[in-house]
């Protein structure tokens, strides 16, 4: 039973699912990707990667969507970089943006550059116009570390922010009691987190629907249009691609959804019910 | 009669063309259609805009060719955005990168800061393990104002490369002998300067070829792929897809080159008389 579905108005055994689009603003084929599927699909709200190079082109197309922001610390492409939109020298790898993985960041991050970085990222999201909705953590930097969570935890708090946070049966391993921190602030997070990453077909999402939880879950989907650009920059290209075609596209998707009895929401619900209560 | 073109064994009255392509580094579409330019067609050197997001991957493409710095202190693309490589206050415009009007440059750019930033581009770019040819300026913001004109041709003397000018003709208009004092300071420029952007019909540039002064002429084109990346964010995509046909695939313009008696060239070869003689 969810305690969060009863607050949102729910019975305690719904299942409820926001479809989150992670790296909205990092390049075209992620851009036109991410607003057909908050337009034309099954996602229900996305983050911004304010640093990206792209993001101001997001937010030209931006008209009222639930959209949160990605709060970034990594410019992780080998070939594609961005970089700390504030001064900090200890944010940077030499080779023109973030470092590239998040041991650099626990390592080598002042915590202070850490604080005004990602305050400046939600500020100019506000500046360029987004009714922010909630926050997340690029690759998971900031929930993995006590010192930087509370970076994120007094974001969500000073913005009235709900926040993307691992299912409580990560706490052990993790090694600290983060949702029971973020509750005692009145921050509110989904109950799970499940990244479309490693469900990405059919066969797989319908599992991945069938082992839904009561309660709140967070679906995490990369959707991105098939161009020349996106497969000269990511990696995974081809699950990106296919995490649009999947969103967008396919519509046993949509009929396993209703099948399941599941209830998409947004995280414009969970911040409503943060603020208002 | 061009002295220059005397000292790089030629006839005095020889027509000497370099073909480069700016922008090398701003985005997928520009790095793939330059290197088809430089690789498969007419264009003899290009320059890397450092700041901007896929330098890198420009880097990664590099074998050997004419490649110099493109100095970068203008963000001018609405929506698409690149930033100083340094700390530079003075040369952010506080929407995501460097201002996006030459007139805030020259109004608000603190020398010091400029100065910095320019040099590390470049610093960078050897870094990245370019055998950098010579210096250009993004939009002509640095051989327009005596002050800014001091960063270039310091750098051009520090690094021992030759420059982009303006020709001859533009020194009246724009009130101080930016050519005298470079060849005071012994840094090479070719003797006139065409933009391809005005000349990208194949009769226009058979009239330009036509036109040409004797020495060396500079021809600047932007060469780009076609694709959605590109549509989306440059203003002037068509010209740029156009300047790719032309250098790339346009057997007319091979044969105009050769009727018209040219004699294609590099940066590298006045590079090696400046750093020789």
């Amino acid at each position: 039973m969810s305690e969060l579905a009863e607050r949102l108005g729910h019975r305690g055994d719904a299942r409820l699912v926001i479809v989150n689009c992670d790296d909205l603003g990092t390049c075209h084929a992620h851009n036109a990707g991410i607003y057909d599927a908050l337009r034309d699909g099954l996602a229900t709200s996305a983050t911004l990667m304010l640093p990206a190079p792209w993001s101001r082109e997001a937010a030209s197309r931006y008209r009222g969507e639930d959209v949160g922001v990605h709060l970034t610390l990594n410019s992780e492409w080998d070939l594609y970089r961005w970089a700390p939109i504030t001064h900090a020298p200890s944010l940077v790898d030499g080779d023109g943006g973030f470092p590239r993985t998040v041991q650099e960041v626990w390592d080598h991050g002042d915590l202070d550059e850490v604080r005004r970085e990602l305050r400046m990222q939600v500020e100019r999201a506000v500046l360029w116009g987004f009714d922010v909705t909630h926050l997340d953590s690029h690759m998971a930097v900031l929930h993995q570390r006590p010192e930087f969570f509370d970076v994120y935890l007094d974001l969500a708090v000073d913005f009235g922010l709900p926040v993307r946070l691992p299912g409580a049966e990560h706490e052990r391993a993790i090694g600290f009691p983060f949702r029971r921190l973020a509750a005692e602030e009145g921050v509110l997070a989904p109950d799970h987190l499940v990244a479309l990453g490693n469900t990405n077909t059919p066969a797989m999402f319908e599992r991945a629907l069938h082992n839904l939880e009561p309660g709140v879950t967070e679906i995490v989907a990369h959707p991105a249009v098939d161009t020349p650009e996106l497969r000269a920059l990511a990696p995974d290209w081809m699950h990106r691609v296919e995490d649009r075609r999947l969103l967008v596209a396919d519509e046993d998707i949509r009929r396993l959804l209703e099948r399941a009895g599941v209830t998409l929401i947004g995280y414009r619900e969970l911040r409503e019910l943060q603020r208002g209560a």
